[in-house]
């Protein structure tokens, strides 16, 4: 008897880890499909041939699970980025609420735009603008301080048209994507030009994607001990920005590996995907486009925020994946 | 019939997976150890107390498993360190092969010292001249032709006194403990003051630390696309030195939460004991001592590599373990 019920309890062991029994030759394979908020298409095809030829041993194309590493942006790629950066709304809210202590940020761009909310000039303040009003808003405090500020904006704040939670704004179509990859063995990261402070605290949650796996733009810190307690200071100092020909030198100071599959939405993302698809051996390279005005948002070359222009030219001869929002994704949001 | 079959299937897979079935109360469980290279002692005692506390669901210091992050120092606490920095024998050795280019290095320390065989010399530049002369000597390259030339020195050089090749220089208890807290659910991940593109060539064959997991000091790099191939392009300037009070920084930087256990060797090693330890719950520091002059080296607070004296005064106070290489480790090399 105790053969049985070891047997039993090994089977419930094996099943909670993922291990179902093989069926037998007589038995159709009953499948799941894990992409099911993906239409049938070329977008779709090109994703599942490419995990197969990589993951099937006896493909000329295999790849060793730990070399299969796979990136992707997170503005406008895994989740919304309109009608600003979510992170830039959230740097909005922080400076509403410091001005008191900083007078003269009423007459300082991009701060005196914020507290105008004149969005144009904001805009036109450009994305290295952007970032610097994020850097100076997120400075001067522990990185625990840091993390409280930014957990309880995404518990409170909700999205200026939608209404919904900011992480409630994730493409539905890419949570099922990051959990194909994971189980055909992929590690997943987010290579993103957003803060990699503002992005840690919520995407082991949201997108299964743990701290160590996220790779962005940040700010200098410093180790300190303050009567007694130690602490790691931000400094409003910019360290590194992960955007463009940084993307690639991000990946490589975080991950030392190239991955082999690249997901992204502008051309931001063009040097990440580039430098991932150049590699020897079968390569993924995906561009998001946002092409539903009625049920996202519509924009591509013409767009100060995620614009994408050089992608749209490049991908076909590069052989990059261009997803439509509106024809490839039968979802949205979740 | 199939059900059998289905369970015993199961069950290798189950087994293969180190999901062993629970044995019942009559039977002893046949356990096997993990540390063998660890003399019994009150150091393998303190270690395997954490390990059962915080992975135990019913202990009040149960941490989940995302959280158990252990990060360990390199030279001197995974493999030796001496009579240099192996890095820094690596780095004389490519100071010898390129000084045809660089007559001016005949003048200039700390390169002089190097082709002069002055080790005194040598190690009165300090850490950071130290740092300075690997970083100078590993620049120039895309990072592709660095790790080639990595590897090539690693499958060939040997050690000046013992003959071994560098990689068969690594201490077989830690290799026993990496092994143990990564069974026990833990991340492993080296936080190093040595370069990060040196170890990351190896360190996941010889300790099964991939490279993302791998953190330690830099010089900056670029993205470029030479000839229409892109490279990362290795320039010749610090850009982050991962030592003392670095080391918190580049844990924030790479991993983005706090350790619960970190293990060093010497003083640069303070900082990542003294910030992981200052954690709330149940937490780990350990410093292996340098106690065995037959079997190793024994050295620590008049030692110009590896000098531990701050850590060896405040250890008791913080109550952090010290392992003694001489009394708590049978074995020394694999």
């Amino acid at each position: 008897m105790r053969c049985a019920i070891c047997l039993a309890g090994s089977l419930a062991l094996a099943l909670s880890l993922g291990c179902a029994p093989a069926p037998t030759k007589d038995e159709p394979v009953v499948s799941v499909d894990p992409l099911p908020s993906w239409n049938d298409g070329a977008s779709r095809q090109a994703i599942t041939d490419f995990v197969n030829r990589v993951t099937d041993p006896a493909s000329p194309d295999f790849v060793p699970e730990p070399e299969r590493i796979a990136v992707f942006d997170n503005d406008g790629t895994l989740w919304a980025e309109r009608p600003l950066y979510f992170q830039l709304i959230f740097a909005m809210d922080r400076v509403k609420a410091m001005a008191g202590e900083h007078p003269e940020w009423a007459t300082q761009q991009p701060f005196q735009a914020v507290l105008e909310n004149d969005l144009e000039a904001l805009a036109a303040s450009g994305e290295h603008g952007l970032l610097e009003l994020v850097m100076a808003t997120h400075a001067g405090m522990t990185t625990e301080e840091f993390k409280l500020v930014v957990e309880e904006w995404m518990a409170t704040a909700k999205h200026p048209t939608t209404g919904r939670s900011f992480t409630e704004m994730v493409y539905q179509p890419m949570l099922e994507l990051l959990d194909y990859l994971r189980a055909s063995g992929f590690k997943t990261f987010i290579v993103s030009g957003g803060g990699i402070e503002f992005m840690r605290p919520w995407t082991e949650e949201i997108y299964g994607i743990p701290p160590e796996q996220v790779v962005g733009s940040s700010i200098k810190t410093t180790y300190e001990v303050r009567d007694g307690k130690p602490v790691v200071v931000r400094v409003p100092e910019i360290n590194f920005i992960d955007d463009k020909a940084g993307k690639p030198v991000g990946i490589h100071s975080h991950i030392g590996r190239r991955p082999i599959a690249a997901f992204g939405n502008s051309d931001g993302d063009f040097q990440m995907i580039e430098w991932t698809t150049s590699g020897d051996g079968a390569r993924l390279g995906v561009y998001i486009h946002h092409s539903d005005s009625e049920r996202e948002w519509a924009y591509d070359r013409d767009s100060h925020i995620g614009r994408l222009d050089r992608g749209l030219d490049e991908a076909a001869e590069r052989g990059w994946v261009i997803v439509s929002m509106k024809n490839d994704w039968e979802t949205i949001y979740p």
